[in-house]
């Protein structure tokens, strides 16, 4: 079973379109969610994806621009109706913390859960860390504040190879010492190699959020090797000028952007209204980076496939 | 062409269900839009429908619980996007102008049309009026302050008769008079009574709004008469506890506001979560009221008809 699920709850920008919803994703590490953007609608499109408004505790906005901010206050409100227990943490910018701690102190005063908000700013920082990820803040280039987030696995256990434990009569409690990576040196001194014994474990894998921003070598610096990149391709070829005013990307940036930081992956999204499809945005990122793809309302992306 | 048609955008209660929307509605009079309650979402669904922002100037929030007024974020700033003109007007309680002219000053600073908020209280009063329509609030009863809306069109203009008015060379200049009723008195003397020279026009219409509410005679006193009454109907007879306690409503009790206000028809609405068909909340309201129908989202309904 993959430890690692990426769905797209919303990849539009901030016109709303009945094509696609304004900016969410839920990331599900293991069964624990992970809220990346809230736009308006959210709590809507989590139900339609099954998704479980009891396993989301933490919620990161990247920016305070409404099309990646404005459903937090339903999604919220229906989990206090829900009777969620527990603590929601909510990443946010100051400016955002304040604003909505004041709403949903009038809209949605009975809460069963602890509501959190956990100033973010523009300097990297890792904001969130557990037993199998850390969560960090690189600095993006938008019009206002704004910043992506990197998860990264952290390194899995290697697996036990029970064969060859049985070989070597390996006792019970050197187990644990070998999944971390130990040798194993029995009561009379030989040292067994943990390669003998254990098998590799699967790939600890990154991902970056990118959206919003411009094109910018920082951005690059900032991704670089990540397995998975989601940058926002706002604009086909034809609208440079525009994406260059309005601190978006087009997709071929997008591309380049994963080109440069040699990333595996890359994940298209947080399209412009004006496009009723986004292959042009798609075949203009391939040209700079092929193993591009699109992000689409309903789609899960299994990340531990790279 | 009817001039009053009542667009069902969302008839769903707080707690979310991929069945309904909050509450929202649009009353479409002679092409001018009006929007009832504004709960998250209504932007996606004017599109769905096919309703004009271009043509929505006037949004009435009932009172400041969620699911009545979450979408408010998003449908103004996709209208400040779009670049509509002209004068927005949100009628809402004062906390409510307070919180959202606060936001949106922050999430939507530059707006080409002037938004403007008609605060509105508890006490009856006629919060708008134009050539074809006043809308007056009234008191309902439910955990905060919350007030029903009745929108009543004015008396129309009646019809000439060309026939007749040709048969007694009634000049150009008469017609205006003629159709506000007025009898001819001719260069001579004469006098032609008006229903020899004009037919009836089309009825005014009226229709009251209420959701959120508690059975009230008050409520019965303040939609007297009406033609069409929108009554919430959150539960069925079996939860009559929790419409009490709640200050909500049950089906029946809809039935008998409906009944006991000697109104033409009754749209039920606002339907707890837990009805995951609402069939039982019709048939107990007909018990009361015959002349009784379901909202549901995207229903038009031609109020023109009764």
């Amino acid at each position: 079973m993959s430890t690692l699920n990426l769905n797209i709850l919303g990849c539009g920008s901030a016109t709303s379109t009945l094509r696609h919803q304004p900016s969410c994703q839920v990331l599900d590490v293991r069964g624990k969610l992970f809220m990346i953007d809230c736009g308006e609608g959210a709590q809507l499109s989590m139900r339609k994806m099954r998704l479980k408004f009891s396993r989301l505790n933490n919620i990161f906005i990247s920016h305070l621009h409404g099309d990646h901010c404005f459903g937090l206050l339903g999604l919220i409100s229906t989990m206090a109706l829900l009777e969620k227990g527990g603590t929601v943490t909510v990443h946010i910018f100051k400016d955002g913390a304040k604003m909505f701690s004041e709403l949903l102190d009038y809209f949605c005063r009975e809460r069963p859960f602890d509501l959190k908000f956990n100033i973010i700013d523009t300097h990297p920082a890792v904001i969130y860390e557990d037993n199998s990820i850390t969560v960090s803040t690189i600095p993006l280039s938008h019009r206002l504040p704004c910043v992506g987030f990197i998860f990264r696995e952290k390194p899995k256990l290697r697996h036990i190879n029970p064969e060859e434990c049985a070989k070597h009569n390996i006792p019970l409690h050197a187990m644990n010492l070998l999944k971390n990576g130990m040798d194993y040196v029995s009561p009379d001194g030989q040292v067994i190699p943990n390669d003998v014994l254990t098998t590799n474990p699967e790939k600890a894998v990154s991902y970056a959020y990118c959206s919003d921003t411009k094109y910018s070598k920082r951005v690059i610096d900032s991704v670089r090797d990540v397995d998975w990149l989601y940058h926002e391709a706002t604009y086909g070829d034809e609208n440079i000028k525009n994406a260059v005013s309005r601190y978006h990307s087009t997709a071929r940036q997008a591309g380049m952007v994963a080109s440069e930081a040699h990333v595996q992956k890359l994940i298209l999204g947080h399209y412009s209204s004006r496009y009723v499809e986004e292959d042009v945005l798609l075949s203009q990122a391939q040209e700079e980076f092929p193993n591009t793809m699109l992000a689409m309302e309903g789609l899960k992306i299994d990340l531990s496939d790279v």
